[in-house]
């Protein structure tokens, strides 16, 4: 049985007992040493439970992983915490001894300015790779932070804004649905814009068929009474059929983080994986999970195009991920995209050369509608349809489609989410080398 | 010993007994049905030697290869042939039965034009993916070359114009050399621009540590009386160390073919793969590969920098291969080449999410003049150095330069030519939906 979700206001502060702030502390700016300081955007934030809470966390499995996800990883082992700490503007990666300092340095602070307990604060960066932290500034962030905080939807709303990076708006969403009679609320939000391919585990080990390339960065609370294994296996699923199914610009960051905290101030019975109400809580998290990573897809650096890529009749699901990511990640697939070709060759190409088996002659490619099952084919077992250019072009004109593919050679499926590549992303990226430093981590 | 290599004019006709003619047959407007038919540049070639030759081939590993690839691989059995006739404009790909019968009747025209034995002539073709040849042209073209085959390097030229598809320019090379007190010379044309990343072997199997992803054609006559086996070997080696280590923009074409014709008229001692003159040939040929290939990256669609990415001290080949790919196709490491910004941090997160092993505290990253061994590090074990941003920003301006990586885990080494990702790059490929069908394999 599903439980009946129902979207509420708000993000990490909808669930009872959490509070949260963001801040403006000026990381960015003297991260370099000089520069303006144009928009002083929040750029620090706290989440904070009332209690004691859960948590469970999916971290980047790129070998250069920054000092927070380090850090993360290390207190994870208890799987108990009480708040976050994250900033923007520097991603405190590949700082080395110093930035693993600063890291735990930003844990303990938040510790002792919310008087909590050490070991209860997870900590998270996005900014500026291989800058060190400017920590004067990241102490003072921090007791403003802590002195501001509120369960408002606004007090979430500047607390999303902090984590921004070259995300043009916040991303949130939070839900209820009713868990043996008691409301749980679930809420999250997240951070994404350019760096953005997420192949996240719990333990530093690339999944089997895992992407090779964001920071993306999401925080998630929820009220639900959950063991702390279960809490885990919900998430590992939910970030599985989510965060690490997108693709922006196919580069892993260094920085990409999930934690969840789970407060039990819900008050409903407390469940492991086996039972009914594990999967209730599972497909509300990984919709809330699937929601902020599409607004990462659809907020990515220069992004004009949100494309399904649905690979089907694959021999394994590795040659279905494998083929979808190919496609996904093709500069002339995702350059056709951009302008509104619905060039089927570049996709047969990509697909040609990924590792996944396939048969020429065999291959079915099509659009719809995003989610619509009535597909416009364009290429039946490798020949071109009848489906005019003109109707081909109105079928990849929209802002958002899905692009089919049917492999018929076994019965695997897998898709990915993915953006075209446009002239604003290359000029966004090419950086400015007046400003040393771009955003990359 | 290894054999003094000189510089010759001209390319395809400079070995004794090779001629060849480039024309236009109006193939691209065709293709399309409609258009306009600007700047008539030429569009079909052939090449043709005196005399039967030994060949030598490697082709796309890409499963959706053309059929002009399939009719080659077939022919290559017999080891031999007398000519080459290519067109760009269409690639005959994706083209179903229709596209073999075309392929093949290609090389029946040509053969009765030339008046030579069946199974002696090649197919090479570039262009628009999914279109089936407009064969009409194709003959009329096959024709006119065949009356205005000649050997001057004017008519090398006209050839190595037709086979240009998005090139801004034409691709020729030639040496001679003296082997056994002959002089041995080797002429080579080719192209490139876009859908590079070949991964090339002579029996479709994708070679250990392989490229995923241009059409780039390679034409390549000698007047070397060599073995069938020593060519094939010689040019598995030189194609492995040349085109198989080039990257435009990751996506491999259905096309890639490189071709050899040895048609022993330089008198030399005919020699196998252990004989003394086979390094000596091969070495020769490595080098028109190799400068071949590098034309092909500089003058890639959009191109504004030419890298060589080289990675030292990887735990394998396979590693320092995947780690060099990686930094060479990552989105964000290509446009901050394009901005000329030195950013060690894209670099570093892309040698971390590829399937080497690295650890983040041994690499070394720095910057030199191309073949230089003076090296500017930018980071040394995992550190910044002193050098500034300024020196650093200069080392990256120039239009070529190489980036040095070292991982301090291993002793293998592995380099990849690579190119930078513009706004041109974007733009050209994004495609012109008024003219279906766009450039393609």
């Amino acid at each position: 049985m599903k439980a009946k979700l129902t979207p509420i206001r708000g993000s990490v502060t909808a669930p009872r007992g959490f509070r949260a702030a963001g801040v403006f502390c000026n990381i960015k700016r003297l991260g370099t040493g000089k520069g303006s300081n144009k928009g002083k955007k929040h750029d620090l934030a706290l989440i904070v439970s009332e209690v004691p809470a859960t948590a469970a966390g999916m971290f980047t499995t790129n070998q250069a992983c920054a000092a927070p996800v380090k850090v993360c990883v290390e207190q994870m082992k208890k799987r108990r915490a009480q708040a976050v700490v994250v900033n923007s503007g520097n991603a405190n990666a590949c700082t080395g001894k110093q930035g693993l300092r600063d890291a735990r340095e930003m844990a303990w602070f938040a510790e002792a300015a919310l008087g909590l307990p050490q070991g209860s604060v997870f900590v998270g960066s996005t900014g500026r790779i291989g800058v060190t932290m400017p920590m004067d500034n990241v102490r003072a962030g921090i007791v403003e932070a802590a002195v501001g905080l509120g369960s408002t939807a606004a007090h979430a709303a500047q607390a999303a804004e902090a984590i921004m990076t070259s995300d043009t708006r916040p991303k949130q969403v939070a839900v209820q649905f009713k868990l043996g009679g008691k409301t749980v609320r679930i809420g999250g939000m997240c951070k994404g814009a350019g760096m953005i391919q997420p192949g996240m585990s719990a333990d530093g080990n690339r999944p089997a068929a895992m992407p090779l390339h964001a920071t993306m960065l999401c925080f998630i609370t929820t009220d639900a009474v959950v063991e702390a294994k279960a809490l885990q296996a919900a998430l590992r699923e939910a970030v599985a059929n989510s965060f690490n199914r997108i693709t922006v610009d196919s580069d892993m960051s260094t920085n990409d983080t999930v934690l969840v905290l789970a407060n039990g101030l819900a008050g409903n019975r407390r469940f492991g994986a086996q039972s009914p109400a594990f999967n209730q809580f599972k497909a509300a998290l990984s919709h809330v999970c699937l929601e902020l990573a599409k607004m990462i897809v659809r907020d990515g650096e220069g992004v004009s195009r949100f494309v399904t890529v649905r690979i089907n009749g694959a021999r394994s699901f590795a040659d279905a991920d494998a083929a979808a990511r190919a496609v996904a990640n093709s500069p002339l697939v995702k350059t056709s995209w951009h302008g509104g070709d619905p060039n089927w060759g570049r996709i047969i190409a990509a697909v040609g050369y990924s590792p996944a088996t396939i048969v020429e002659s065999k291959v079915d490619i099509g659009y719809s509608a995003p989610g619509s099952r009535k597909i416009l084919w364009s290429l039946k077992r490798g020949q071109p349809t009848a489906a005019t250019f003109k109707a081909l072009c109105a079928a990849v004109a929209p802002r958002e489609f899905d692009l089919h593919i049917n492999l018929h050679v076994g019965q695997a499926d897998a898709l990915i989410y993915a953006a075209d590549l446009t002239e604003e992303y290359v000029d966004f990226n090419k950086g400015d080398v007046s400003d040393p430093g771009s955003l990359g981590g």
